[in-house]
């Protein structure tokens, strides 16, 4: 592979899905710069996650931000008086209590923001329509959205060549992307999906999130390293 | 005027122009919540000023949220190895040094979290073209994609009846907004616009942001209430 000095921003959760996005990014030249967020969610043990994905996943460097969407409320992931909820049908129309009002606009807005100043002009991120649980902002219509937002909103976006918001798994199944992942070497055990992991990182394997996951794995026909509760 | 029960999310900086919106805004009846960010600005004498004007102005609450935006650096306003230029031709083409990577954007997508779940559908914001500086992020076109990608973005946005994302001065001199906002009873005495106050909250009178606002009193044939530095 030809050096390819091109710097990229990659939002990096600790999931299954960022993870293969930092690899795909890598395998497409960029050096990344993985972009973490601490944002009082409950499944805390996914920022233990999203840093040794950045660092098996061959990132320059791994930022975490601390942001303030839990004081926002409304939602069971980051508001405490609101249950998690078991699967119900995870990829029916209703969106679910787990929305967390504005993530992906929050989070999109400040890797635009480290992407202006570290030179980046790409930004990758893990959003998926397909198993998108009726997340309205895991659509292909808000990543194109948000792309022309940027080119509006920054100085690198009026004065020079422009943003492009990369969502290379928007159109993929989780057997898809399992399968994408796993050929470019990443490992699925380091990461965490659940909603509502125990204190050791074991998963609920109820939650929706461990649901589709689960799932995923089965239908890719590859063995599925997420270790679970007894 | 008779009741209105609608609620709005109000940016709060401090400053002139916001002191300003938050009076339009309630002059036409919202219940306003006030939106104050601490993220690491210079000027933090602004959060005191941003809490006087949020209660002279008539809001219902104030919700201050603290950003990461410091962190990000590339900025003369929050990275402290970068000094503030002095006045040079505040609205020219060229984009200022205190230029803040993706600032209303990110303030933008915390206001639409905080709309989303307070059931506020209205958002104001004191972005304005005219003597902006040169700010990518405080033009027309800038807040009509950010209204766009609010209602592709959010739960309430696609089920609802939308966001509507208000800039009312957008297209107002300063000694206009000024006009304006003596009209609806603001007390500028209470706001802050120097990039470089003093503790005792002097105002430097040299800085970009002075240098318009004095203009702006002029201007109108108002009598300037900031207190600069002897």
């Amino acid at each position: 592979m030809a050096a390819n000095l091109k710097s990229a921003v990659v939002l990096v959760s600790g999931g299954l899905d960022s993870a293969t996005v930092l690899a795909i990014a890598r395998a497409e030249g960029y050096r990344c710069i993985a972009l973490s967020f601490d944002y009082g969610q409950r499944h805390r043990i996914e920022l233990d996650a999203a840093r040794q994905v950045a660092v098996q996943g061959g990132a320059v460097e791994q930022r975490v931000l601390t942001l303030p969407i839990g004081e926002l409320g409304g939602s069971a992931l980051t508001d405490r008086n609101i249950d998690v909820p078991a699967a119900t049908d995870a990829t029916g129309d209703d969106i679910p209590l787990t929305y967390v009002p504005a993530r992906n606009t929050i989070f999109l807005a400040m890797a635009l923001g480290l992407a202006e100043t570290t030179g980046a002009r790409d930004i990758f991120i893990g959003a998926n329509a397909v198993d998108y649980s009726g997340y309205p902002d895991c659509r292909p219509a808000f990543i194109e959205a948000f792309e022309r937002l940027a080119n509006l909103a920054t100085r690198a976006g009026v004065e020079g060549d422009g943003f492009r918001i990369h969502a290379p798994l928007i159109d993929l199944s989780k057997a898809e992307i399992i399968r994408r992942g796993t050929e470019l070497g990443v490992d699925y055990a380091l990461t965490s999906s659940c909603y509502n992991p125990a204190p050791d990182r074991a998963a609920c394997g109820v939650c929706d999130s461990c649901t589709l996951r689960a799932r995923g794995f089965q239908e890719a026909g590859i063995p599925d390293p997420t270790r679970y509760r007894a």
